[in-house]
Parts: structure tokens; C-alpha cells; sequence
């Protein structure tokens, strides 16, 4: 494998040190960021993460340095160089260098390939263990790279032997650090839209359960998610990820349920399709 | 001027790239700062910006990669090497590079030279306006590189004529972006220790005033201080700071009160005579 990242029109190798100590990005916590992969060498639904991140860079009134066409180009360049079948792609936009460290003037735009995450196969066929902690992202719609408590808690939650944090506040349940929750009742399939990033896998899985459930979007409370039948997380590394333990409560009967067992299928035979016309 | 920067052990020219794109106080937003100046070419309060950022280098459960006899040493060196009369100089710290993007393996730090920020001494004779603004830092006694909504709000302070936000949640005052917040009522001086981080020019105030007035640290609400007959902010490159408007109100008669004028004298005359023993 040979990886490269893209910085400001360059073609780096991955490794260059390309970041001064006074970026926005590194002093004020000023950036942010997208991870997406390709399935059978093509990237997947590309059209939904540059959307995301184009809402997010004008959230955060970052002018991006790179239009759509061009950054597609750009992916399909470092896919080429890095002669491997599959990348995982990172974008990160930061403030860049600041006169006053306040006022933005020129963005820093990094797209990094990067190796596969390691995959859990066996979270997915078991279930994970979540540990619920009162917290709500700040600006939770943009995917800005403030994941302060996740890293604060890894040691907490490696102890625990737990995989990740549910974010409660006040009871009301938006998310994990890095994907979104649902749970199902009745043979309903349930999730919220408030306080949470609009994950891409989210709406994949919506788009898949159409016509196999009734589906409910509203705010779910911590109570209602402990007592479902079944709760699973989605993002674009866990795709389609059972909750078997909430704490130290066990969802429906420790097991992966039925109808996340489905879902798991439709999403990883999507997957396994994917680019294939 | 010649400005340098220490990066974990090496000097290294201020503008030099130290950073790889996927540190984690880049992707993740899990660093540390602290700034603070030489007056007479003495670095101001050594012991208690130490002292506050190796507690919150321990609650980031971040390990210092330098002690503070061996960080005074290159505070020193840095200053000699800037032909200077005053520097600045801001630490960072960060999570460094992780192979999982998530558990810390080894803290990149950094110590800047910096030349003095721009003094606003008009602002100190007249006073400042803020916006009030909705938030509540997270983990606020920990000095971490999270200022998004500052950058953010900029442009709009910009437009208001406004130096600053005067952050408050559910009414109760906190701390302005990068300084904390004082009011005079009768004679008394007012601030709180709730959500805040314990800013060593607020200390230094604090001592100031024992023999001037008397003094109640306790939580703060927004009317409160909105009919105040002063207000007032500090940091270390504010000093002290009268608020002459918060949003549309005018505070006390629009003018630098009486107490917060003999503050500001006697925070000065500390600054003027510092380091000459």
C-alpha cells in the first residue's frame, strides 16, 4: 500500500508533517472532519458525505478551497496510488493560521487515504456493550472534531469492557461518540432526529427498512431504549451494530433480535453490491 | 525578532510544520493550551500557569512529556533566542498520533514564542461592549483547545461593535470566551466559581481587592448583573477590563467605575514593577 493525502492542491505522502503549531484547527479546535470508505474500489455514497460536509464547512463559515468534481477526482486519484483494493478516505478542514487567532482567512483542507478500520465480525454477530453518559454534543448536526469525552472515557470504557458511550441528557437519548442509535418495539423501529448527526448509514437504514417495519422518528428517553425489544447503533465503520447491554442492563434477551438481523442483511448485501451496476 | 518554538525536546523555527494531519488535537479536538507574557522580561505567574496546566494535562489524562524545572529552562532559552524585550508564550498540548484514532499512546507538546498580542488601551479607559450568549463551556476548569463558538460568533460580534460574549445557561452568568467576569454592587465585588476556568488574573484581582472591598464568590445571574454598578473582565491580556454594555444595556453609568479603576492601577503597578525585586 502507498498512501497519500491531498493538502491545499499538493499530493503529500500521508506521513508529511504538514500542520504549523498555531492552525485554527490544532488551537482553537476549529475544524472538521468525514470518514468514509469504498466497497469494491468505489466510494460509498459519495454524494450524501460531500453534502454533509459542505452543510457542515457553511455551518461552520469555512469557505471550501475544493468543489465537489474536483474532490472526487481527488479520491479517485489517491485510491490509484495507494494500490490497495479498499481506503478508507479522511477529510478534514480546519481554520488554517489566524492574524489575531480569532478571524478565519484561509481554510486547510486535508483529504488523508488511510487503511481499513479494524472490523469487529464479532460485535456483529453478539452484540456490543454500551455504557450511557450524560452528555449532548455541542452542535451536534455539524461533525466538527470535538470528541473530547470519548477519548477521556476509552480508558473507562476499555475497563468496562464496553465498546462506546450512549449520550443522554436529561434523560433524552441522541447518540453514541461516533453513530447513531434505534431501537425497536413491537416490531416498530424507532430513533430520534434530535441533537444528532444525520448519519449517512442512519439514512441508508431507513431507506432499507421502508417496507419491513413501521418507523417512528422522535426523541426517545433512556427508560423507553432500555426496555425495547432490540436497540442497535449504525455508522459508516460498525454498519448495522446490535446493542446487546446498556450498562449494566441487557436489551431484549442479550441477543442479536430478528429484525436487526434483517436490517444487518439488506445493508451488507447493499455493501457487497456496491459499484457493481 | 526572532521567534522559536519547542516541540517535544527540539528548537525549531516558529513557522516550521510540526503537525501530521492525523494528530489527535487535530481530527479529535483533544489538546491543551495556556498563553501568558513576560513583563520585564519576566514570565508572569510561572507557578500558577504551571500549576494550572499540569491540572489540566492530568484531568485530559495526557502525561507531560516535560517537568517544570525543564519547561522554565526553555521558557528562558525561547525568550533569549527572540532579541525581544517581551514575549508571549503559548503552550499546546495534544493527544498525538493514535493508531486507533482513539487511545492516547505519546502527547505532542509544543511551546510557542509569540510577539505581544495588540493592546486595546482604549478599551481599558472606556470599556467594552458583549453580547450575551446562550452555552456553557464543557469541562470549563480545563483549559482545552474548544473555542469554536468564539470563532464562530466573530463576524457577528464584529458587526455589533462587540469585543466579546458574555457566556450564560438558563440565566447564570459563567465567563466571557477567554476571560473571567467581575460586577461591583455597593461596594462589593461579586463573581462566581461555577463553570468557569480559574483564570490567574482573576486570582491576582482577588488579592488585589482583599484590603479594597469586600468580596462574595457565589453564582452569578444575568439581571443581576445587568444592573450592576460595574462590571468588569480579566485575563491575561485583558488585565482588567471594563464592561460598558452588555448587549443593549448600559452598565452603571456607561463609564470605568470607581473600584474597577483602582483595580486596574494597582493590577498595573503590579505589571510595572515585576521581576525588579
Amino acid at each position: 500500500m502507498a498512501l497519500y493525502q491531498y493538502f491545499n492542491g499538493q499530493i503529500l505522502p500521508l506521513e508529511e508533517r504538514i500542520f504549523t503549531s498555531n492552525d485554527l484547527g490544532l488551537i482553537r479546535g476549529y475544524g472538521l472532519f468525514d470518514f468514509f470508505r469504498t466497497y469494491n474500489g468505489v466510494p460509498f455514497r459519495w454524494d450524501d458525505y460531500w453534502e454533509r460536509f459542505e452543510n457542515s464547512a457553511r455551518s461552520l463559515k469555512l469557505t471550501l478551497p475544493i468543489g465537489k468534481q474536483e474532490a472526487y477526482a481527488v479520491l479517485l486519484d489517491l485510491y490509484a496510488r495507494s494500490e490497495a483494493p479498499e481506503v478508507a478516505f479522511r477529510f478534514l478542514l480546519t481554520g488554517g493560521i489566524a492574524a489575531d487567532s480569532v478571524h478565519v482567512e484561509s481554510p486547510n483542507m486535508v483529504i488523508r487515504t488511510e487503511s481499513l478500520p479494524v472490523d469487529h465480525p464479532q460485535g456483529r454477530l453478539q452484540g456490543i456493550k454500551v455504557l450511557p453518559y450524560s452528555y449532548v454534543r455541542d452542535l451536534p448536526t455539524i461533525k466538527t472534531t470535538n470528541y473530547v469525552h470519548m477519548i477521556l472515557m476509552a480508558d473507562e470504557m476499555k475497563q468496562q469492557q464496553a465498546s462506546d458511550l450512549l449520550f443522554h441528557k436529561d434523560g433524552e437519548v441522541s447518540e453514541l461518540t461516533r453513530s447513531n442509535v434505534f431501537l425497536v418495539k413491537e416490531g416498530r423501529l424507532i430513533t430520534t432526529d434530535r441533537h444528532i448527526l444525520y448519519g449517512i448509514t442512519r439514512k441508508v437504514v431507513l431507506e432499507l427498512a421502508q417496507d419491513l417495519m413501521d418507523i417512528e422518528i422522535r426523541p426517545i428517553y433512556l427508560p423507553e431504549m432500555l426496555e425495547a425489544d432490540e436497540v442497535f447503533t449504525t455508522s459508516s465503520t460498525k454498519w448495522v451494530m446490535p446493542i446487546r447491554q446498556i450498562g449494566d442492563t441487557t436489551i431484549g434477551q442479550g441477543a442479536v433480535g430478528p429484525y436487526t438481523r434483517v436490517l444487518q442483511e439488506r445493508f451488507e448485501a447493499l455493501l457487497a453490491s456496491w459499484g457493481k451496476s
